[in-house]
Parts: structure tokens; sequence; C-alpha cells
């Protein structure tokens, strides 16, 4: 798995609401109506993630999520980071 | 639910193991096989702190879980902070 270049990270993001390419990765922030559904969409996200072997660096505050996508492997963006992305919108969206 | 002093939390804090005063908040890493593990301790932590109504600012990034405690109402760490930390070393230890 290869790291995308900047430039083909921010054109495959064109298709993606709500993401952007930050801190070397891609980043995200949900906000849920409280805390119980906010950790019941990372439930099911981490479901997803497990499957996939490819888990998210996330940080959760009551009813806040912010997600931080990239492969450790790669040192950068990759295909599989879009996949979880993509799968993350279908969850959650 | 008053904030405790530096002096009084940095007292409390003899009583527990592997966690600091950080940032203003009760603040420890705990490390798991896998992410599994660590999920499955964050959702066992989560039905706590909902119960309590009283919640973490935590991530996680594979096996690793952070957690910080405050009390944002008291803009700073009080019993209801210690409480929680108490039954999260309980659930995990």
């Amino acid at each position: 798995m290869k790291a995308l270049s900047e430039k083909q990270i921010i054109e495959k993001l064109k298709e993606f609401e709500g993401w952007d390419y930050y801190e070397g990765a891609l980043h995200t922030i949900f906000e849920f109506e409280d805390f119980k559904e906010a950790f019941s969409a990372m439930t099911r996200i981490a479901f997803e993630a497990e499957k996939l072997q490819h888990h998210p660096e996330w940080s959760n505050v009551y009813n806040s999520l912010e997600i931080y996508l990239s492969t450790h492997d790669a040192d950068g963006v990759t295909e599989k980071d879009f996949e979880l992305a993509k799968i993350i919108d279908e969850l959650i969206g």
C-alpha cells in the first residue's frame, strides 16, 4: 500500500464532504446529539475498522468525535484510508 | 460540584496508580493487546460514564487509550472525576 501524493489526496477528497487533509491525515469532526449517539457511532465504526484491519486515530468528548485516518506503514494517506472514510460516511450519513 | 485545588488533587492522586494531573485534568494512558481489547475497555467505560452522567475526554489509536477527566461546569477537577477514575481502574485493572 503506497502513500498517495498530496495532489492525489486533494483530488480524491473532492468526492467527500466534511473531510479535509490535515496533519498528514484524512480528518473530520462529527457532532452527535449526545454521548450515547457518539459512542454508538464509534462502535459501528470500530467493527468495520477491525474487519478492514485498518484503525482510526480518534478522540471523543461528549457528543463530538474527531477522526484522523492515515496509514502508519506507508507513513501517509493510502487508498485504505479513503476506503475507511467512505465506510464511516456510509455508517454515519 | 466544586473544583478541587491542585494540592487536593495531588494528595488524592496518591491513592491512584498510573494517573497524573496534566493539563488541568486527571490523565492516564492504557495500553492493550490490540484494538479489540482497547475498544472493549472503552465500551465498558462508556456505559459507566453514561450512568454517572460524567464523560471522559479520550482518544484511541490501535491498542492505546488516553484519558483526560475534568469537570467542564466546574472548570477543573472535581470529586466526580476521581469517582470516574476509580470506576475505570476497577473496570480495567
